[in-house]
């Protein structure tokens, strides 16, 4: 097999989703490109002939060329599929995989994502936080949770009851929110403040967050 | 097989991409079941039990019951692998599949979503147009179609040359789109332009908006 090449960057969220997957996988042999955001190396050539969109990450593997973060995941969950950490549920509750794993991207991302940019990135950068969308997002967030915490008192994962690609895909914006003034939404319901620290406490995720530390 | 009911609404765009998967799928013995959207019956019990975000549309069928139109239309395509149109692909072009349904879901869904409420749904519900929303998700779907108009240079439709999900699912805001000022963002595109005329000229389609003529 071509060697495989994951174009990113230890700023990106959407990076930080497709490392934990290889770990998780036990895919120990790729290349890790790293893709100089300040220089806005992902908005010209080459990289944007490798995600038209500009944005990170990436994956290459000879002539197969991917983008969008959680297709890159479900293509390593299908291809490794009796690799590592199965990532998957099937039969009757491959429904379930399918339906949190579209709420997590149709609910979960967009406000968690809004607050990751005014609670964290925007204070690196050193722009003026706006504090209405930190006041909207936050409301819809709390929404959010609320459902997830009536749902993880029917399955111990949000998919079913082991760790799938659906709460992967939940961490890396966890991650960051648990060091801002978000942490009370998570930490204030109990079921989903236990998950939270299951799933940040997975080997895989300390292998990113290790990667992350090293490469700053 | 327990009786299939979808519970939606004639004004939902998610309830039409459910239906337009039904129709593709050749699968007619389901119950439509009108949630009154003007009452608020989606926020309210009964229907807050099928889906907690209170979101058209929600499938049921014996103890199974999925909300997330996406999730709904990837689990018919699943349980009707081999009944009408297969709507999907295999092998080598699996990838190409989960990564136009990520592009749908995280590029085209949100701008073309916010043009739709502005441009359609604001007027009918004779609520001020916000310009400057308009212009800016006007911007943005561009900026896509321009992806959109270079990928459908390399096969016919968006994930291989033949319709499959990832078409289907883009039809509910394009539909409405066509009815606004945007339509000049696709009609300007030879690539789109074509695309558009085709994936709407769909017999499966055309049987989704005379339900909608009959229930208005």
């Amino acid at each position: 097999m071509a060697d495989m090449k994951i174009h990113g960057s230890m700023i990106s969220t959407a990076t930080f989703r497709v490392l934990a997957c290889l770990y998780e996988k036990e895919v120990h042999d790729f290349q890790f490109v790293n893709v100089d955001m300040a220089k806005g190396e992902h908005k010209k050539e080459p990289y944007l002939s490798l995600n038209p969109f500009g944005q990170l990450p990436a994956f290459e593997q000879g002539d197969l060329k991917l983008f969008e973060s959680r297709a890159i995941t479900k293509h390593l969950a299908h291809v490794y599929a009796t690799k590592g950490n199965p990532l998957s549920c099937h039969g009757e509750l491959l429904p379930m995989l399918m339906q949190w794993m579209e709420v997590e991207e149709q609910q979960f991302e967009s406000p968690s994502s809004k607050l990751v940019f005014e609670l964290c990135i925007k204070p690196m950068l050193g722009m003026p936080i706006d504090e209405a969308a930190v006041e909207g997002n936050t409301a819809k967030l709390a929404k959010v949770l609320d459902v997830y915490e009536s749902r993880l008192g029917q399955s111990k994962y949000m998919a079913c009851d082991w760790f799938t690609l659906v709460d992967m895909h939940h961490l890396p914006n966890i991650e960051y929110l648990m060091a801002t003034k978000v942490k009370t939404l998570f930490d204030s319901r109990p079921r989903v403040s236990a998950w939270v620290k299951d799933i940040r406490a997975r080997p895989a995720w300390a292998k990113v967050l290790a990667m992350k530390t090293n490469q700053a």
